[in-house]
């Protein structure tokens, strides 16, 4: 998957309405955009995991596997960009990057535990064998636990910010995010509702757990990096809510809709898992309207910043409409 | 295993030297200080993960059963006692409890990672089922990962210390004590030792790493906490690095001498799955003394902080004379 072809727009009449009143201008800054900070925060992460010698190395191996080589780079790419309508230049980005870096490390780690033969037994991630298939699973357990402990190491160093209560503001919110009451707790509602029909606000609380916490994080992220005022972080959170709940809409519209080669992953599993998703209670039309509904939300939440959150703005349209 | 049971003097002439001149009362102190700490950091650990309704009880629950029901406590009870080094009272006591708590949780998800079928494969833990065996495997790892996301965000919250700067420092020591170049990475050296043999340097370096580093983090901690000088705060981690090896000596030791019923779990696993041990490459009697070496310069460390560390000198001595 490149970013390219990720940010390809859907053919489909209802989900393209999302376009309508935009130059093409806009797709073109968005992808632009989207492929510079994918290269600046996968050159972070390089930085962050360096390769070490001895026999400890097959964990870092697999720390590095799991965490580099691409992916969309949603959450990094909203750590960011968040952050640079609060501040600008080298030293801003850099440190924007490190928390880029921090968020998708701990959203490798899950996908590395959620791939396990325990748990939703994926052989492929984005096209590649999955960690445990590529390693083993001792090793994947290991360096999905390591890639947690090293997102919370690197938000605690000074280099992320020279005022400690904004590396504590930013642990506690990655681990209120990712925690039993966030991702960990939505993983484990999915799991147990496999094979039995979950209500749509079931399926809604679900994903507002089991992806939306920690999108809306990295929005959250960004806002906290700025030192942004209460007002503006609460903005920022309803618009990665909102993005992240439209974002898992679109997820279950691909996997019902897209083919494997699309997807770099196994398609219609969710279906033969006989998961309860936005799909199955909504309809294919059904779930893009949804979707469109809570990008639009997201949207209208940016007033305040203008001009430059144009790219946010863009990105809001881009996760309902992505193709994979 | 009651903490009773688990300071009951051991019968070995070797092991016992360490006691001579030693007054009765000063086993009795310790295992009064022991007991009442060990009582407090398992309501703190109560009071820290409490009992949610809804789908994600589960995890929870398997959170719950994995931290609380005992075992020795001894991570929190070196920060406690360690931090009463610096400061008494009440506010003080329940702040070091958090962090106390904070470390037992971190223990408790390597240990419920450490017993799956994919790492040691272990059916028994402190004698009752391990958690995979109580919930399931899924369940397991998602406990597992959730309860290292509550030691770090209890860390982050500001009842754990006004300071942030103590905040982040407590995060950023517990980060490198547990991570791949810590905890992870001995365990990921474990695993690959396992059916090959391993020099003592390489047997020395495993255990600094997989039990070591969080034992001296856990003194360390302590020290953190109390704000401690930088000479102050290298003692205590001198200390709590020695009695660390030391403990895992003396582990090495009852596994190879004990019998499944004093340890709680099943014993002799290490020669069965062939691991180089201590005592694999000192002997019983070599391996002891090593670990009276190590538990004598240990108390040495703490020359400085006088009568107020007599506790501290005590738990050397029973690190190395457990009988469980």
């Amino acid at each position: 998957m490149t970013i390219t072809g990720a940010v390809q727009r859907t053919a489909s009449p209802v989900a393209s309405q999302g376009l309508e009143g935009n130059s093409a201008g806009d797709g073109v800054a968005l992808r632009a955009s989207l492929r510079d900070r994918a290269a600046a925060i996968e050159a972070a992460v390089d930085a962050l995991i360096p390769a070490v010698p001895g026999p400890e190395a097959r964990v870092v191996d697999a720390m590095r596997y799991a965490t580099l080589g691409g992916g969309k780079r949603l959450r990094g790419y909203l750590v960011a960009e968040v952050a640079a309508l609060f501040a600008e230049g080298a030293d801003a980005d850099a440190r924007a990057y490190r928390v880029s870096a921090s968020v998708e490390m701990l959203h490798a780690y899950s996908l590395v535990h959620d791939d396990l033969p325990a748990m939703d037994d994926d052989d492929l991630r984005r096209g590649q064998p999955s960690t445990h298939r590529k390693f083993d699973e001792a090793t994947a357990i290991l360096a999905g636990d390591a890639l947690q402990t090293r997102a919370f190491e690197i938000l605690a160093e000074t280099a992320t910010h020279s005022d400690a209560v904004v590396r504590t503001d930013l642990v506690l919110a990655l681990a209120r995010a990712s925690g039993a009451a966030g991702m960990v707790g939505g993983q484990m509602i999915d799991m147990e509702g496999e094979g039995r029909s979950l209500s749509l606000e079931e399926v809604r609380h679900l994903h507002a757990l089991k992806t939306g916490r920690l999108i809306q994080y990295s929005a959250e992220a960004g806002a906290i990096l700025g030192q942004a005022t209460t007002e503006q972080r609460e903005r920022l959170a309803a618009y990665g809510r909102d993005i992240g709940a439209a974002f898992q809409i679109a997820d279950d519209v691909l996997d019902a809709t897209a083919s494997a080669e699309e997807l770099g992953k196994t398609a219609g599993k969710d279906l033969a898992a006989e998961k309860s998703t936005f799909v199955a209670l909504l309809g294919v039309d059904g779930a893009r309207r949804e979707a469109e509904a809570l990008a639009r939300r997201a949207t209208e939440a940016l007033a305040p910043f203008g001009e430059k959150a144009e790219r946010l703005r863009d990105l809001a349209r881009y996760v309902v409409e992505r193709r994979s």
